[in-house]
């Protein structure tokens, strides 16, 4: 936790807030080993990021002075990322390390290669999503909330959601065995598609392709999806 | 398991080996679903790859006739990476990443910031260390062992190993707040240093920078250490 990430609901008033969950308050007592008196970084939810002061600590709240908020988060990657829903422990993890590295549009695709049964998951819940991009964002000193949509039929998102999405965005799609390799600090408006487990399957990579979407690859070795997921973000950004 | 992995110990004679142990035959059955007649990707530890058919799959083993290994692993990484050690859950993590990138050569270092009691952690017992790199090789299809040194001083590592290190290798020191970005799509050898959580002190820098190396950022994000060390090699590689 780098930045004690505000939401509307611990502002007190303009200039201070309060923090109540045990998570937070562990954190500041054990790995922070916070103390009134002690300035820390803090940010309002989907806002600017300062310095703010803790005023009290007790079992049960920490309050804090934030007299200004009066920097901005650090800018957001040019890329809408279209992630075939992996299982749900790989999901947990891999929406931390989406929100870390500064994605904030994604949108969980079903496709062949994803298991049915992952679409009952309870890591799919608004609370638990949030959850994970508030670790993510919490992390890497960001403030603003990537953007979640689930897309639970491959066909009519193919069709009637995809070109939208990429007019005006370069599309491409990481596979294993296509001709070009990821390219490298490209920095225009980009759609980039990663399939699950076991990858997409041909009709899928096809459809993509008749879409204008540019099939890439990462090299001979076979990621797991949340290594690819950062590999691929690291390597294009 | 894009990959069966075998060990010595698993070789019957020269075109016959044996798996036992239940974590990978449970993998064979439950997500390979694999049935005598099946062909399946194999490789020897250190050696190369090939085609292997199961003969027979029981409760207690797998039994594979490996007519012959003719490929050879992916290409490993020209890097040396030098790791403040993790806390142990992220070490084991660390450790998958890391083989499955394809890096050779991996030193654990202690530095102020790593908690000394990480270095009594069962996770760095070599049968644990073994493990978790074997799965990493088993998701990337490779076969090549990573070998791992442990450092548990700072200062006679600096001293005494890192400038043999640095012979024939450009060194680079990941550290939030270095003038350089990290540079992209090298090629050369390569010591890439990534600190722990909470970073280098000033002092490491320091000597780093004596040794020669150059310190290098990713943004301003500040990122987990495996998040880190997947986005520093997928950027520099």
């Amino acid at each position: 936790m780098n930045l004690i990430l505000l939401e509307p609901a611990d502002w007190i008033d303009a200039s201070h807030a309060r923090v109540c969950d045990p998570r937070r308050l562990t954190h500041l007592r054990e790995v922070h080993r916070a103390a009134p008196g002690d300035s820390l970084t803090v940010g309002a939810l989907d806002g600017a990021i300062g310095r703010g002061e803790l005023l009290t600590l007790t079992a049960s709240e920490a309050l804090f002075h934030v007299p200004a908020l009066d920097r901005e988060p650090p800018a957001p990657l040019p890329v809408h990322l279209l992630l075939a829903l992996p299982r749900p422990r790989m999901l947990a993890r891999s929406l931390e390390h989406i929100a870390a590295l500064g994605v904030k549009q994604l949108t969980l695709l079903h496709t062949r290669r994803v298991e049915k049964s992952y679409w009952q998951s309870p890591e799919l819940r608004p609370d638990k999503i949030h959850q994970h991009l508030m670790l993510g964002l919490e992390q890497a000193r960001d403030t603003r909330l990537p953007e979640v949509t689930l897309e639970t039929r491959f066909k009519p998102f193919v069709e009637d959601r995809l070109p939208a999405l990429l007019a005006g965005r370069r599309g491409l799609i990481a596979h294993p065995g296509m001709p070009q390799a990821c390219p490298r600090g490209i920095d225009e408006p980009t759609l980039l598609a990663i399939g699950p487990e076991g990858g997409f399957v041909d009709y899928e990579v096809t459809r993509f392709e008749e879409a204008g979407c540019e099939g890439v690859h990462l090299g001979e070795r076979i990621l797991r999806v949340e290594t690819a997921v950062t590999a691929l973000l690291a390597r294009l950004f």
